[in-house]
């Protein structure tokens, strides 16, 4: 996945969309989109991105940061994930799960932001390219990347808690729409939920047993 | 609501699908579906369903044992609400977190309960209507039930909360399939979810505040 600078391959050209030159950068997206959509977020390379759009692999990373960053573009993700997990791991340890369910919101709430959140959950819950390409990403990127600072045993299985609480939530507020939950404020919910996944993300004595020990 | 032994009104048959006496019980399940999908739950009535159904409200109350029971079963829900409830508030009130877990997980874990589970939750997240019947069925007869016998503040919130994070672990089991969640023993993931359902659904304290306030 390092920059190369050799002429993309004719032999390997799989697919041409675009005459290179006319709309690079329109093509390298279409182009990442048709990746990650067939082969997932973890097995695309930003060089079989750059030989499906017919270009030098140098402009891929010309013109995005990386394959995260080529990915949230693709995507029209409202966040960027180094962005998120910065907010997130910055600050006091204890307040890890606050912060990452008022960073969560302060995305959602936004009109563009629920927008693509709506569409992205339909889309991973319908298909499963998308589903795959989803949970990859936000594995490797986001949620893994917030467990494995935390420090705590098991801490992929935590991310997997802390994602499928937050994930349900927002189906629960922004798609299923059950009342009570789109009712209540984000800071009533933010109280009942911050301590939760705090609790996954934070505490090392979670899971260890259902039920608290007798001393 | 109550039985009515009068005829149909054919005044008032919107649709008739087949006749009547042919295969009662599948006509009305078939109209109760067509039903549900309309109205959603709350504004379905038996009454209606025997009409569009053409038989006598009376058969309806025959063949089942109420509004649940009759959505339960057109939709092939793989459990049945009121043996859900009791098994959930039987038993010491500190263990409702993980009853509640276990019990889902005996139903999801079943082929039958995975199938369903996952079918509903693509018509939920796809389908409004589908997601309006299901929310409104889910909140009265099941979490809403259990919010309320323990007793807690902001009852029906708190019911949401667990709900989110029980269809989020579902999500990411069975449809997402997010692979630490699928890979983790039930035992392990109970020993996660159960504290955070207990604290929903049964600590009068939890959401008053987003930090243990300072005593």
């Amino acid at each position: 996945m390092s920059p190369s600078s050799s002429r993309a391959e004719q032999g390997n050209v799989r697919r041409g969309r675009r005459p290179a030159g006319e709309d690079t950068r329109a093509a390298i997206l279409d182009a990442a989109r048709t990746e990650f959509s067939a082969k997932g977020y973890d097995a695309s390379s930003l060089r079989a991105i750059a030989r499906l759009a017919e270009v030098d692999p140098a402009l891929v990373h010309h013109y995005f940061e990386g394959k995260a960053a080529l990915f949230v573009e693709s995507m029209s993700l409202p966040f960027n994930p180094a962005f998120l997990i910065d907010t997130i791991l910055a600050g006091p340890q204890q307040d890890v799960g606050e912060r990452l369910a008022r960073t969560f919101f302060d995305i959602w709430e936004s009109a563009k932001g629920r927008e693509r959140l709506v569409a992205l959950l339909r889309s991973a819950v319908s298909n499963e390219d998308a589903a795959r390409m989803l949970r990859e990403f936000l594995a490797r990127e986001v949620f893994g990347k917030v467990a494995v600072a935390m420090a705590v045993p098991q801490p992929h299985l935590r991310a997997g808690m802390a994602a499928a609480q937050m994930i349900g939530l927002a189906l629960m507020r922004y798609v299923i729409c059950f009342e009570p939950v789109v009712r209540a404020s984000i800071d009533d919910v933010v109280a009942l939920v911050a301590p939760t996944l705090q609790r996954y993300l934070a505490d090392p004595a979670a899971g260890l047993a259902a039920k608290p020990r007798a001393e």
